[in-house]
């Protein structure tokens, strides 16, 4: 059976397609990304995730039972374990946590992470995790399919950032998401819903393709 | 058709008798009901219409479209001049807005008033829409049942509040508001939701009654 | 220096003494409390639980910082642990999880977990934390009062709960509650605000003593 | 003395002075801003002022008295009156409402209005209105500053949008706008606080930046 998540994805094919297969993740893929633009990128993507450990918060929140509120201290915890395997990345790159700290959030960071809080915040648990899908699952799309390009290459420049979101712990999460929001699909979803779920995950997608563009844009500076 | 309000209210059909025929509104019905009671209640009603306007803020920032946003901001302005007339109504009873600014929340007002937030902030639009309705179906109901006790007695000591209620204007309000439920219904309501759906109403319905409870406690002491 | 707590304390003296010297407490301390009160009491707790984690996910969510978040996720998850303690506990006594699980919430329930989770929202961080705080700091004082009771009477048969909240751990819990109101104090405190702010630990206050009394309520139906 | 929106404007100075004299509004004051960019504008600023009518929803929710209810309650009209005046102006540059509703939000769109609802959520009536201020008040000094370009020009292109905003009603709206902030600071204002409201007011300028460069960027596609 198509997962509610294949359905949007379906009606947003060309947003998600144009997040999925950005110019800043094909240079990624080859390797000729600008490091500046690689860092800038880092940089916000410490800010953003700041933010989303918050939007886990909002779900934690947004519970009818002790299973949901527990599903997003779950997803509170990860993201806040991410976070600081974000600072330890950002170390090798010579990216102190307090320079990131202190650097301001860009719109691109903010038009993505105070969307999916807002839309979550105005509607339910189901909007919210749509809301963050585009986020948890086109990583590990994106991941999964650059994965050859650093076993081809050892010496790849973004081999880390690669093997990250290819690995199986990511590729896990972003299952799980998918199945969360069949869950929630069950429990919340009336077909008069689907247009408006469909705009939400349509316009989600389109924040995390500003994002990108974003990282090139800061590159070019 | 069956609206999904006459829904709800046959599935809490014990808690809404419970609360539409509580012996605060048989005694004042009757009009033996004590002014010590009647006052307490008023005074608690005011706190309580602050907690409401809210909610009708609550239901404007819920909003998807403007339509929406007008809609909560109707509501919003029809709280906060149904504050002003019973500003009003109590400054006969000799009770001022001073004092009931002044006067704790009991936990009763307390509990009804922020159950409705709650749910709403919470939840979605319907959610919220669900939680406001055992106040602004019920009190029609009573206001209508109890309009004949005021043309057989007409120095009814409670004939004002009785008129009010009973009014084609808050008629009309409820009949409004069942419709509204309808409406996000349509756009929301998922079978799934359905029994979550009860529980709300029936919850902020023994609120309600808990609040009936509260004036005839506090008038006996 | 006066703690912002101890402030907040001295200010609703007369609400915190009938909290914390309820009837309840001090047949609880006694002995003598009717099994059944204690019965409905703790059924009644677990329900309060699950609203209560939401307001330590709220207070996550309500985080400027990735160190304000990992507070509220450390809270949430404390509670969430709590609940499963509190699960234990009532199987002890006979009471399933599904049976507390069915249980509708009593307006005492009510009205002090969504007071908090509405201050909260409504609010700040500071809000949100002085009105969790009667329950935190208000169980430990009550904990540690009651201590010498089970030493007296080993067969005491509220021994389990006593020394629960007389435990070390629950004394550190409430030491840090108390001294993260002072962080938060200094972050965000006008004197303007102080008045505010001893209301909304005095009704949290009045809350707590109206769901000790529902506790007496339910015990003699 | 010093006005609190003065000392975040002062803070805030190269962030204000990039915002009011951004080249979008050099040329709308000179009459050469293409008219596609000003129709892009257009466009975005009624799904802007949408998210805005939700903002003073939110304000009203947040108040804590029937005139801080009341105070959101008369921006929420106001921007939803707001909001029909452009339904108007829209109309005359041939601009309909269905093809505005039916125009996907850019991503400077959402990321000033969901800034401005999500720091209002998670913070105080204070946070709010300082991140909604960039947008009233700055809007009043532009109009006033370019007020003389339609006296000297009166087939000037833009005429109707300037004269709006250089009205009388709109200075009269922003001078309120700013004693409304006084009047927060005197209830909520901490010195600790500042820094954290002076980031607040400048990312919201940011962002209102953003949003003038995207309609240049629109206009050159």
């Amino acid at each position: 059976m198509t997962s509610l998540f294949e359905r949007l994805k379906t009606a947003a094919a060309d947003a998600w397609q144009a997040y999925t297969h950005h110019e800043f993740i094909n240079q990624l893929e080859a390797g000729t990304l600008p490091q500046a633009a690689f860092r800038h990128y880092l940089v916000q993507d410490y800010l953003f995730l700041l933010q989303f450990s918050r939007a886990y918060a909002l779900a934690a929140y947004k519970g009818q039972t002790f299973a949901d509120v527990a599903k997003g201290q779950a997803g509170l915890l990860a993201s806040l374990e991410e976070s600081e395997l974000h600072v330890r990345l950002c170390a090798e790159w010579g990216i102190s946590r307090e320079e990131m700290a202190a650097t301001p959030e860009h719109p691109a960071t903010v038009a993505y992470t105070r969307y999916v809080l807002d839309t979550g915040m105005r509607g339910d648990l189901l909007d919210l995790h749509v809301a963050l899908s585009p986020c948890v699952v086109g990583y590990s799309e994106i991941g999964k399919r650059l994965a050859p390009a650093i076993q081809q290459q050892p010496d790849h420049p973004y081999a880390e950032w690669i093997s990250e979101y290819a690995s199986e712990e990511v590729q896990q999460l972003a299952a799980e998401a998918i199945g969360y929001i069949d869950h929630l699909g069950e429990r919340f979803l009336s077909e008069a819903r689907f247009e408006n779920l469909a705009q939400i995950f349509a316009t989600a997608t389109r924040m995390e393709t500003a994002f990108w563009q974003m990282g090139l844009d800061l590159g070019q500076e």
